[in-house]
C-alpha cells in the first residue's frame, strides 16, 4: 500500500492519523512529530515504508536514535494499512465532538510537560475548552474496588473542591472514579473523564449513563481515536494524561496494585503534588495510599481544604491550621504561660492552700507564684479568701491531659 | 531552715533529693548537677540559700546564666523545706522498688540524649534493668479516647513487636496506652510504663490492676519520687522520657490536641524515628496522626513489621516489600515485557486472529509480535491452530486494570 487516501498535509488529519498509528506515549513518534510536524512526519513514514534504507530525519542521528527510529517504522507501518482518519473524525462528528491539537487555546497546557510523550491530539466530547477546565483542577482517582468509606470520603472531597472552583478530573472507571465524577455533577461542578479507549464508546459499559452525563456538562476525552479498544497498556498511558493535565493528583483508595498508583507515580515524576487519603490500616483498599505515604510520594490529605492546598495557589488555597478549628474546643489554659499552668495545676481542687505551699508544690519562686496568681485571678480561674487560694471549679477542665 | 537532716554527700540521697527539688526537665538544675555532681549541687544550693549574694558555680558565668541560676535557686529553695529523700526511699522500698542513677548499668543509656534535661534518677518498680529492656524498644502511645479501631490496631501492632523481641513502652494511661501494655502482657512480652507521678500510686486509678501486673513482669518507672502528684506539666515531661528511652515512637490514635503528639514531637526533636498509624479521615481520633504525617514528623506505619523497621537494626528489621506479599495474588502478566503484554492485550478473547492483524492492533512490528507469541505460547497463555492465534482463557485475568 502506502498511498494514503487523504490529504497528508492537513494538520488535523495528520495529527489524527498519528494518534492512531502510534500507541499513546510513544516518544519516538512524539519526537518525530515534534521535529517534522504531524504532516511531515507522516509523509516521511510513508516514504520510509517505500524505501529500503532508513535515513534519520532527526538531528542527533546517533546509532541508538537510528535504531529507535527503525523500530518505530516497523511498529507504525502495519497501521498505515487502511489508515483514513476521516472515518474517525466522522464518527466523532456524529457525537458532536471536537479534536483538539497542541497549540489550540483550548489545549490543556500542562500536557506539554510530557515532552515527546504528549498526546498528538485529544478527541473530545462535551465542553471542548480543556485549557480553561484544567487551569484549576485536581485529579481524584482511586480503586475500582472501593469501600463505602472511600466513596464517602471521595464525595466529601469532591464537594469541597467544587466549592473552591476546582475541576475534578478522573478516569471514568468504577469505584472511586465514578463517585468523583458523580459528586462533581451533583454539586454542579465541572468534571473531566479521561478514557483509555475511544470516546465513541463509553467504557466501562456500566458507567455509560454517568459518562453520558459527564459529556453533557463536562468533558469526556481520549488521546486515541474513536474505535480504539481500551487495552491495559492504554489505561497506564491514560493515567499519565490524567496526571499531566491536572495541577495535583489525589488518590482516595487504592490497593497495592491499583492502577491509581500509576497515576500518582506519573504525577510525582512530573513533579506535580500528589496526595493520598489514609484509611483504616485494616482495609486492603487503603494499602496503596499508605504505601504512597510511606514512600514519600504523597502528602497525607484528609479533606478538601488540604487537597485544594496541594493543587491551588499559595496563599489563596492554604489549608487552615488545625489548632484554629472552631470544632476544637478551647482549653481554659490556652494562652497561659508555664508558671501560670504550673500554679493552676498545683492548686488543690477542693481545699485552699497558701502561697508558700504553692511555691513548694509548683516548684516556682515566690514572685512567679504571685504573678501567676494575679493573672489567673483576673481570668476568673482562681480566687482567694485573703490567705487561702483555690481553683474556680470550671478551671478543672483541661487538667491532666496525658 | 537549710540544715538538711540527711547525708548530703550520699550520691543516692542527693540524686533522690534533686528529683524532688527540681521539676522534671529543669535544665538549669540538670547543668548544675552535671557540673558539681548531685551532692555538690545540693550543698551549693543549701549554701546559696544561706548567702545573700550569688556566685555562679558554672564555668561560662554569663549574665544570663547567672540570672537563670538565681531564678533556679528561687524555684528550688521552697522545696528544701522539710526535704528528706530517705522517707521516699523508704516508701519505694516497701513496694520492693529500686532507684537507678545515671551511670548504673541498668540505666537506659538513650536518656543521655536529653542532655541537661535528663532525669536525676529513676524510681523503678518491677524489673529494674531498664537498660536491657530498652535496648530493643518501641514507644506505643496514643489517645485516651481511643476507638475500637485504634485498640484493635494497637493490639496487633504490639503482638507483632513482642514477636520480634521488642519491649513496648507506654504511659499507662487509659485508651491506647493501656491496650499497648495489656497486649504486651498477653503476648508474654516485656513492657514498661512511665508514670507522670510517683510509682507508689498507680495512676490513673482505673488502670491500677493493669499497672500492678506491669510491675510484676515488666517495669513501672517515674523520674519523680513517690508521693509526687501527676500534674499536667509532669505528663508533658514524662512524654520526653518515653520518647528518649525508646528506639522509636509510634502513635496509634491521637486527636488534634492529644498528649501523645507531644511524645512524637519530643522523639522527633531527639532525631528518633517516629511512626503514625493512619485511620479513617472521618475519625477525630486519627486527626493527630494524620497531622504528624502531613507535617513530615512521622512515617506512615500500618503494621508491626513497619514499626519494627523504624525501631530496629537495618537489615535485621527491614519490613518486607509489599509487592512480594503472599497475600497479593500474582498476575498472569507478571514478568512479561511490554511487547508481550501488548500482544496479549491485542488478542481477542473468543475469536482467533492472524499475525499481521496482531501487528496492527498491538502497534508492534512483525519480529516483536512473533517473539512475543513464542514466549506467550511457552507460558501457556496463547495457542495457535497454525495461522490463527487466540488467548488461553485463564489469561483473561489481569486484563484491563485501570
Amino acid at each position: 500500500m502506502s498511498t494514503l487516501p487523504f490529504d497528508l498535509d492537513d494538520p488535523l488529519l495528520a495529527a489524527a492519523a498519528w494518534s492512531r498509528i502510534a500507541e499513546p506515549g510513544d516518544e519516538v513518534a512524539g519526537a518525530l512529530v515534534a521535529h517534522l510536524g504531524a504532516p511531515g512526519a507522516l509523509r516521511w513514514l510513508v516514504d520510509q515504508e517505500r524505501a529500503v534504507l532508513l535515513e534519520s530525519p532527526l538531528p542527533a542521528g546517533s546509532v541508538s536514535a537510528q535504531r529507535a527510529l527503525a523500530a518505530g517504522v516497523a511498529r507504525w507501518s502495519p497501521r498505515l494499512d487502511g489508515l483514513d482518519p476521516r472515518r474517525e473524525l466522522a464518527v466523532l462528528e456524529r457525537t458532536g465532538g471536537t479534536v483538539l491539537l497542541p497549540g489550540d487555546d483550548r489545549w490543556p497546557h500542562r500536557l506539554a510537560d510530557l515532552g515527546a510523550a504528549a498526546p498528538f491530539a485529544l478527541w473530545v466530547r462535551g465542553q471542548p475548552d480543556l485549557g480553561a477546565a484544567c487551569r484549576r483542577s485536581v485529579a481524584v482517582v482511586g480503586a475500582r474496588a472501593s469501600t463505602s468509606y472511600g466513596e464517602h470520603v471521595t464525595a466529601q472531597l469532591v464537594a469541597g473542591l467544587v466549592d473552591r472552583g476546582f475541576t475534578v478530573v478522573s478516569g471514568g472507571a468504577y469505584g472511586i472514579d465514578a463517585v468523583a465524577h458523580r459528586a462533581a455533577l451533583v454539586n454542579g461542578g465541572p468534571t473531566v473523564a479521561v478514557m483509555a479507549g475511544g470516546v465513541d464508546r463509553f467504557y466501562p459499559q456500566g458507567n455509560h449513563e454517568l459518562l453520558r452525563r459527564v459529556a453533557e456538562t463536562g468533558t469526556v476525552v481520549a488521546e486515541v481515536p474513536p474505535g480504539s479498544t481500551p487495552f491495559k497498556q492504554r489505561f497506564l498511558a491514560r493515567n499519565r494524561v490524567i496526571a499531566a493535565m491536572t495541577a495535583a493528583t489525589v488518590v482516595v483508595e487504592a490497593a497495592w496494585r491499583s492502577g491509581a498508583l500509576s497515576t500518582a507515580r506519573r504525577a510525582a515524576d512530573l513533579l506535580r503534588p500528589v496526595g493520598a487519603v489514609p484509611g483504616p490500616v485494616t482495609s486492603m483498599a487503603s494499602g496503596g495510599c499508605h504505601g504512597l505515604l510511606r514512600d514519600g510520594v504523597a502528602t497525607c490529605v484528609t479533606d478538601a481544604a488540604e487537597a485544594a492546598e496541594l493543587a491551588g495557589t499559595v496563599g489563596r488555597d492554604a489549608a487552615p491550621e488545625r489548632a484554629a478549628d472552631a470544632a476544637d474546643a478551647a482549653d481554659v489554659t490556652d494562652g497561659l504561660g508555664d508558671a501560670e499552668r504550673a500554679v493552676l495545676d498545683a492548686l488543690p481542687a477542693r481545699t485552699g492552700t497558701d502561697v508558700s505551699a504553692l511555691c513548694r508544690i509548683a516548684g516556682r519562686s515566690l514572685p512567679e507564684v504571685l504573678g501567676a496568681l494575679g493573672l489567673l485571678e483576673s481570668r476568673g480561674l482562681v480566687r482567694s479568701d485573703g490567705t487561702q487560694w483555690r481553683r474556680v471549679v470550671a478551671a478543672v477542665a483541661g487538667r491532666v491531659r496525658g
